[in-house]
């Protein structure tokens, strides 16, 4: 059989089987993975991988941004479990021919990203590639233990919240692929999809919330994220769609293009955002501190139900199908 | 510039200008990478790519075996600065059309080299490959501070010896490609070729040796890595080539073949052993101990001398030149 019949989620179900963590670890499964240290501390670890032709276009994305874009990735999960970044390792993949100025510019998008989550890149490898270019980012991050939030925590009930706008990013790329690059709009989505921009300082202080229940990072979209929590937590979800946060430019854009920024929003993927679930009880307290604290909203888009591993879409109290097409790197 | 004529010396010289490890941690320049924790612990990092076409052929290489020398290549990295495995991370980057039973025999090998050198897999990323097939691990080791052995301690006067024959794998590699696999002496070069066998209680011991000051593994070969050693510890090195350990194996294929053993001993790579450097007063006692503790001899090749960043080369007593071409992935 091909891999690409096979497929990712058989291959990482393989995997879990194959290779247990023993506790207190934990170990495949989630957006990190957590070894406890001395005293309430604990290490979060994460690796993302870029690939030429699968996840960017040397000729479409500008070195800087690849750069940055490699540790901001990574920053995403460490955030997502309520970690902050801290060291980070470096594995690059060249073709021998590959400009120096265009590596150099790559390192230097690196060196921002770094300063800016405040992380040490410390060690990595080089090596060459016959064709492809291929990076990879192996991130370290701490956390208070008795703190980390999981994808499997999320209870009936819980409100389920985002922390930023959805569907960005997937318009940034759907634009790049059409060449619309036009207007601020569509500058806008591309930035968004060239310039991810996760914040650490959200999770950690979610994560510090006993009325957090579940977090996780929004990387492929929030259908198939939303899919994997509740899959994890053993439960089922209800989206609001009307209440799922449409930036002003996707708005606008989508109306210009005909697009349906929904699509965007459930299924075009790289927002790294928050996922969050919280307790019903807690919720108001937490949204209007959350604003207060960051001065951004923490969006309520529905609830999580005691239906297994079902997730029901209505608009405006009336259920809606929804069928997108996830994106799958195999197909 | 291309790549190619920049070099990756150059480029990891160009990484360590722009990332500098804040004290009391190490950043890029040694085996791995060392981040002190509580206590007397430290933990080690280290991280290596094997890419299609570059570090293996699909075609000549057992999934197994690929599996298995993903983890070892990592392993000795831990070893030769004393630290034991602990945690793994794998990134993989498939071509969609790569057969699942392929890749399950990959996740075989690598079980098994975990469950050999105690390791739990934890993590990782799985993606899609336009073309080439990509590995990449990070391993994470623990060790105690004050015992790390670094390359860059080596003295003037320092006994520098190795842990293992060399050679074996690079002409396992050249017996490969010329289609030799005739008698059992090939296939034991062949076999050291896929499989290597890093040991790391050979690493903890000599780390425990306070008379053990510079160690670091052979896996460009030695002439690379001996030339790395001395340049960190700004020394030279005098090498005398008729104590460089050849396995029977080797001589009796270099005999048949009309290779020359000293080649692949000083330039074939992926050895896999330790190189280690040892006040020569306490040689004597680190050498006995070690055949005792562990049955294999510690191998007397050379010593550190006060000629900065020099590797002479001599044949009982007498200078002579030696020029190998070591190889270099971008070329």
């Amino acid at each position: 059989m091909e891999f690409k019949d096979w497929g990712e989620e058989n291959f990482i179900h393989h995997l879990k089987q194959n290779f247990c963590a023993p506790s207190p670890l934990v170990g495949i499964g989630d957006d990190c993975a957590v070894i406890p240290g001395e005293n309430e501390n604990a290490w979060l670890i994460t690796t993302d991988a870029l690939v030429e032709g699968i996840h960017f276009l040397k000729e479409e994305i500008s070195p800087f941004d690849l750069g940055y874009k490699t540790i901001a990735v990574n920053v995403s999960d460490i955030s997502a479990m309520g970690g902050e970044p801290k060291y980070a390792f470096l594995s690059i993949a060249l073709p021998k021919n590959i400009d120096q100025n265009w590596i150099c510019s790559v390192i230097q998008g690196m060196k921002k990203a770094c300063e800016k989550w405040n992380t040490s890149l410390l060690g990595g490898d080089t090596v060459g590639s016959k064709r492809d270019l291929f990076l990879n980012l192996t991130l370290i991050g701490n956390a208070i233990n008795t703190k980390i939030k999981y994808r499997h925590e999320a209870k009936n009930g819980d409100y389920i919240c985002v922390t930023g706008y959805l569907g960005n990013s997937g318009a940034g790329l759907k634009a790049l692929q059409e060449r619309q690059a036009t207007t601020n709009y569509f500058q806008y989505l591309i930035n968004a999809h060239f310039h991810p921009e996760p914040n650490p300082q959200h999770g950690m202080w979610l994560a510090s919330q006993e009325g957090v229940h579940a977090m996780m990072d929004i990387s492929d979209g929030l259908d198939c994220d939303l899919k994997r929590l509740i899959k994890a937590s053993q439960t089922g979800a209800i989206i609001e769609t009307s209440r799922i946060p449409i930036s002003p430019q996707l708005t606008h854009v989508s109306a210009q293009m005909r697009w349906d920024p929904l699509e965007f929003a459930l299924a075009g993927g790289e927002d790294y955002c928050l996922l969050v679930t919280i307790a019903a009880d807690a919720f108001d307290s937490i949204q209007q501190t959350f604003k207060e604290k960051f001065g951004v909203p923490l969006f309520y888009v529905g609830q999580i139900t005691h239906e297994l591993q079902e997730v029901v879409y209505q608009k405006n109290d009336t259920v809606i199908q929804m069928k997108y097409t996830n994106f799958d790197h195999f197909k």
